[in-house]
């Protein structure tokens, strides 16, 4: 299996992933998207949303600010409860997660729930590190503030959005309304959100900047359960749908004692990451809780007329969300492998699913000279219809290298007979047969591949 | 011509566009994006990407990040200078653009580049608002501030950023090694931004956290002016292609003594918004002020090796970038028409290019009992390739209405004959004309509406 290091590296070398501000020595963990990680990027988005708001018959997009008014974190507890236990160690004055540094010394100690002296006791007792020289524990809310108008005043500080969920919540009554959707139904939303990480790492694993993608379904209290395993089931068949093999994927279902008090069942998909398998997609059923706690700060009535049975009730919620960032990394350690060939040759190829795959084809004149003009008008024909690149360099079996290696799963050749007929070949990333097809028929073709 | 008022109350009415953070009394000038408004925006940025990246030959895309490391705005000049001239109505305690105050007083006065005292004079002494009692001018800088890690200290301070473009600099070299591309080649990149405006306002228009589409365009130096006149013209064309009226846009040229420092040339593109023509999108020549900059301060070497001429040089660059806000509220007025039919009834029509639509097609049962099943049958068929919306509800000339007045170009309905022979009538939105089709066509039909 690829190391985080390989795949880092890798990710640099071919444009997928750079470093954050990398000419300025960087930002803490911060990562840019490249040519192909952007288009990546991208593409796991679309095939989300694909599955999740197009194909779905239950739910809808929503695009709502990063920029909330404060009251919003406050009804939902952010102001109040959304930190980490922080710890200094005074011997290297470096800060620590406290709950991270237990479990890395007894993993089978889950320390949710534990207070902060309980924690400091335990670092101090146990000589975790090595060291008794642990700072008390004090609580760091992971929001990042900021000031909009001004003057630099209390009344103007306002956050980052830590999650997109409330967006969602605060604009259920508007959505309802201009839909008129009856329950069930979901509200999906991608967008950037920002958490003050202590600890950030493992390549784009935790960022302090990055992407979600979540839905809230709501549904008649009473039928949360029925959907939370619903929507478990149709996360993990749009992973493996999209290639991911099945061993590196898990459920992990949290234990009653550990849930959050909100939420009546929490799940989480563990994806088998380089470091062992950590949390790739996580979904709550959260009850009431949001839309109660938004309607007794707002004033706002957020109830929900049941047509069918004259009930006025407050919806409850599963939510499934899942990082950008976390999926990129998923697919590309999922897909990457380095293939020993018959002739004792190897090559690298990307095996991502061809609705991932940056290009979904590379057109290449076989003799630049004489098939460049024909291979570069198809380029642009095919252009109108996928993310499409072009290769004149060097020989054909390198160019094909090239290819396999940054996940293109079509290489189309330009040849001698092209310019007779208006043939081409086409040859596959992953068996690399190649066929012979007319050009006019090389949309659907490829089209084909793509669904998923 | 619809008027700002009308649009903002339509948009709210239909699900476009809701004020942000509603049921808490809103925050400033932010707004959500409601199940139409997220279609219509993630519409807007495909079509860009179609023709900025995937049919250009020269461009590819990038995805960098919100957060930066601080030198990079001591290198852009962003920390020293991205500030507005604040000035204090001390008689209403509002604060104000002196800038803008000045051009609302007398609209040919220029101020641009006056000294914060030459504008403080100009309000006092012109009684500007019918006061002579206006504060000193200082400078706002419109960073958006905040800090990162656990630490309130100056080193930890971070901005988000004020713009796209900067991320585009510092990746320029990682770039160009990567995709191997030689001049002249783009860079373009879709992402958030966010300004400290001190005066946000007419709807979506200016708002302090807003979404850029910007091509950084690298050329050698001396031939800038003709790429700027190819992508002024490309810009134009791509507004025209997607339905904006010719008479709604006009050029504005910079004049030479209005130009920023670092620029050869400037237009803006104007729309005509309902309070008149006002900025829409901006195309700069930037020399090689920003690489220049950048190499300067980071020590990295940002020059380019010609390949033909064997010279080592420093891009120029030319840069259209436009806010994709804007772009919603010019296609939303654009497009936005209460149109008189022949027996003296009225239909809203939002008629939007097919590529925009939030839905490609409305599929309608004609009678619900009857045809609901093979609708939806047919709405799930659709959905593989398009946003397909599903309407059963009130007799078919009322669903008719509310897809014309959502800007749907196709309704497609199931009724009997469909039953029998799998054809549906399919009417459109903008002649109310109606053919029957085929439904195995459909799909080919639909898509050749979409291209622009």
């Amino acid at each position: 299996m690829v190391t985080l290091e390989q795949i880092t590296l890798y990710a640099k070398q071919t444009g997928f992933i750079f470093q954050g501000s990398e000419i300025y020595g960087g930002l803490a963990n911060t990562w840019d998207y490249g040519p192909l990680g952007s288009l990546l990027k991208k593409n796991i988005k679309e095939a989300w949303i694909q599955k999740f708001v197009r194909e779905n018959p239950y739910n809808v997009l929503l695009d709502s600010s990063i920029l909330l008014n404060s009251k919003v974190w406050e009804a939902s507890g952010h102001i109040g409860g959304f930190s980490d236990p922080l710890t200094e160690n005074k011997d290297n004055n470096q800060r620590y997660r406290a709950d991270k540094l237990i479990i890395e010394h007894d993993p089978s100690i889950n320390p949710d729930g534990w207070t902060p002296e309980k924690m400091h006791e335990y670092l101090v007792k146990n000589k975790v590190m090595g060291t008794t020289n642990w700072t008390p524990i004090r609580s760091f809310n992971m929001m990042f503030q900021t000031h909009q108008g001004v003057v630099l005043e209390q009344a103007n500080q306002i956050f980052l959005r830590p999650e997109t969920a409330q967006g969602i919540f605060i604009n259920f009554k508007n959505i309802q309304r201009t839909t008129r959707k009856k329950l069930p139904f979901g509200v999906c939303q991608v967008g950037k959100a920002f958490r003050n990480e202590i600890t950030p790492g493992n390549f784009v694993f935790r960022t302090r900047e990055f992407e979600q993608m979540e839905l809230e379904f709501f549904c008649k209290p009473g039928t949360e359960m029925e959907w939370f395993n619903y929507w478990k089931q149709f996360m993990k068949s749009w992973l493996l749908n999209l290639g991911i093999h099945e061993e590196n994927v898990e459920f992990e279902d949290h234990k009653k004692e550990a849930l959050s008090h909100y939420s009546n069942a929490t799940t989480d998909i563990l994806y088998k990451f380089p470091w062992g398998f950590d949390e790739l997609w996580g979904i709550a059923s959260r009850t009431n809780f949001d839309l109660n706690a938004h309607q007794k700060h707002s004033g706002e009535d957020l109830t929900y007329l049941d047509p069918e049975t004259n009930e006025r009730y407050i919806p409850y919620v599963v939510e499934p969300s899942v990082g950008v960032e976390r999926l990129v990394l998923a697919f590309l350690t999922n897909s990457y492998k380095e293939e020993k060939l018959e002739n004792d040759d190897t090559r690298q190829v990307l095996a991502l699913h061809p609705a991932l795959a940056p290009y979904k084809v590379a057109v290449l004149p076989l003799m630049k000279k004489v098939h460049a003009e024909k291979a570069l008008q198809l380029e642009l024909e095919l252009a109108k219809h996928f993310d499409v690149t072009y290769d004149e360099t060097q020989n054909i079996g390198k160019r094909y290298r090239r290819q396999d290696a940054i996940g293109t799963p079509f290489c189309v050749t330009v040849d001698q007979e092209t310019m007779e007929n208006d043939t081409v070949t086409i040859r596959h990333r992953d068996t690399m047969a190649q066929e012979r097809l007319q050009i006019k028929d090389l949309k659907a073709y490829i089209e084909k591949y793509l669904e998923f």
